[in-house]
């Protein structure tokens, strides 16, 4: 039998070690990775309906296939004027690209985003060679 | 033995979904979380031998204690002028704090950083309650 729990625990060891660390992006050759991130300010007022209205909108666009590791965030550095923040992440060009061409984004974009949304900044991040 | 093998693979899926998912910041109420980011583009040009020096340096602020899931990025976006990301998180504020006032992150802005970085934004994000 000890052999079998000591089998399992190398098992173990080895699955969780294989993986890309937390929060690392991908740096071997054959996986692509961006981490798309974008920083805004809405127009409404600090917690109130329009503003749960945006956020809960904006939760969605999580759905859209290809999109990895969604995150809604606060921005809390004093040394910039943004409230809020998005990541997301993908494995291709093309799910990247296909995000961006989503009905559901673009509706989004055309519902929300342009009409709510007073200041805004994309950064997009790929692995340093 | 089979029954010990399903042990193991069920001992592994535990064990490998027991955690924060990759690229998230923790959101549990008993602990905190702040993913500290930096956008910025050097006075070098790219691939000189400059820039090298200045990648070097800035990758030994990932040894200052507190410093978690240290990244050095490239910015890819054509909607911003910056070239390079860094991130990190800290589990509280004062590891934060002690990470600006320690002497090696002092020296490193005094010996690299405000000479040779031509524009830069802090942006930090905290989860979303």
């Amino acid at each position: 039998m000890k052999k079998y729990i000591v089998f399992g625990f190398l098992l173990i060891f080895c699955v969780c070690n294989a993986g890309i660390a937390p929060g690392q992006l991908s740096k071997s050759d054959d996986t692509y990775m961006i981490r798309h991130t974008v920083v805004f300010k809405l127009i409404h007022p600090k917690d109130s309906p329009e503003e749960k209205v945006f956020l809960d909108a904006i939760k969605k666009l999580s759905a859209i296939p290809g999109v990895q590791k969604f995150e809604l965030l606060k921005q809390t550095s004093k040394k910039n004027n943004y409230d809020y923040g998005l990541s997301m992440e993908f494995g291709s060009p093309k799910a990247y690209e296909d995000y961006n061409q989503h009905p559901d984004h673009i509706m989004f974009v055309q519902t929300y985003w342009i009409k709510e949304v007073r200041d805004f900044l994309e950064i997009d991040f790929e692995p340093l060679k």
